[in-house]
């Protein structure tokens, strides 16, 4: 299966990648690198889960938060790569969770991520993680996700304006 | 206007680059890439701001903090490119806000580094970014602002001293 | 010396390179970079060093376990490429600190990683880092480290199972 038909078996699809934000942007590629910006769950243009963990949000909801931030950048990064086919590797992973004191379980959390690439892309979704607690997040979203991935085509240098 | 003209006409000059701290060191650059170290908002020798956000340092200044990280990590990606021409695209901003509880604008404090990078460079100084909230930083800084960078012209492999 | 005879003379010997915990790997390599996921201060399998800095564990206690995290994310990267003699540059180095409130001397305790990548690598080992407090980590760890490097050699492209 292409990752775009594992996506639809799953009962998933992406999201209109968001708009720029401002003088950041969605993602930069550089070389085979595309660099995609911190990822809030975002559903339907709201956040979909706000507060900290497991006090506000259970660790379950919060790797379903992991997961709508990973589809959101998933969808960056399709349109980037024109092509999910075109990713080559899933990079790097990085994972910050909005912590309340004494939460020690982000990994738990983080795996809603890193579940879904993997199963999106199978081994070449298998990427390295950084994990960690925070105190706040932007908009007081329980989880935020970057990514960094490799891609196999050079459909020539593209970045989302 | 190249980005030293940009950076005069906005009446900015480059501070000098900070001396190797010890076991690290400003920037490492491989391939056409640059990673520069978290900087914090130091201006001549001295932490400008210090403190939580928004309790002890206000947003404003905060963004201005971020603004002065910025300006530091140009100084030593300057010196690693040579030249700010040199550079192709600033790639990614990782911004960590020394944040209050219950402090969640934590992209308007990391805009203040954002915008600096677009008004030098324009198009490729929009970035990926990823902003988060921290409960302590290193001195005490409000904010600390680490970069990547790739370069244009390969003026030998470089690594700051 | 090389690496491994320099980590020798340390009296330090690389631990077994953790196996894969789910759906990311210990690391993942792009071209000539590997990245490495985060890594907790694991020693024979039991975590050495648990709880906030300087409160549970002293600065010099987590200047140790820093260490500890790098000399596993040396075990990685020593399989990945096969020999530490491939390993072209430290690229950058990623520090989160389990900070107690009012806790600034990251930078002392981040050293202890810093140091040894120096003392294994010499010159090649000064990389660019980004040392942050957080208010909670996996497992209660007093950090989490998470490195880039360059290869020289090109053993085939190589990502650990």
């Amino acid at each position: 299966m292409t990752p775009d038909e594992k996506l639809k078996s799953l009962g998933l699809t992406l999201p209109p990648p968001p708009k720029p934000v401002a003088s950041y942007v969605p993602c930069v590629r550089t070389g085979h690198l595309v660099f995609v910006s911190g990822q809030l769950p975002f559903k339907d243009g709201k956040l979909a889960f706000t507060g900290k963990v497991p006090t506000d949000v259970s660790i379950e909801q919060a790797a379903e938060a992991a997961r709508l931030a990973a589809l959101n950048a998933l969808a960056i990064l399709a349109e980037a790569a024109s092509n999910l086919e075109n990713v080559a590797q899933i990079v790097r992973v990085g994972v910050f969770i909005n912590s309340a004191d004494g939460f020690t379980d982000q990994p738990k959390v983080a795996n809603g991520a890193s579940d879904l690439f993997a199963e999106i892309f199978g081994d070449i979704g298998r990427h390295a993680r950084a994990a960690v607690g925070v105190n706040e997040l932007p908009l007081n979203a329980a989880v935020e996700l970057e990514l960094t991935a490799e891609l196999a085509a050079w459909p020539g240098y593209f970045r989302l304006k």
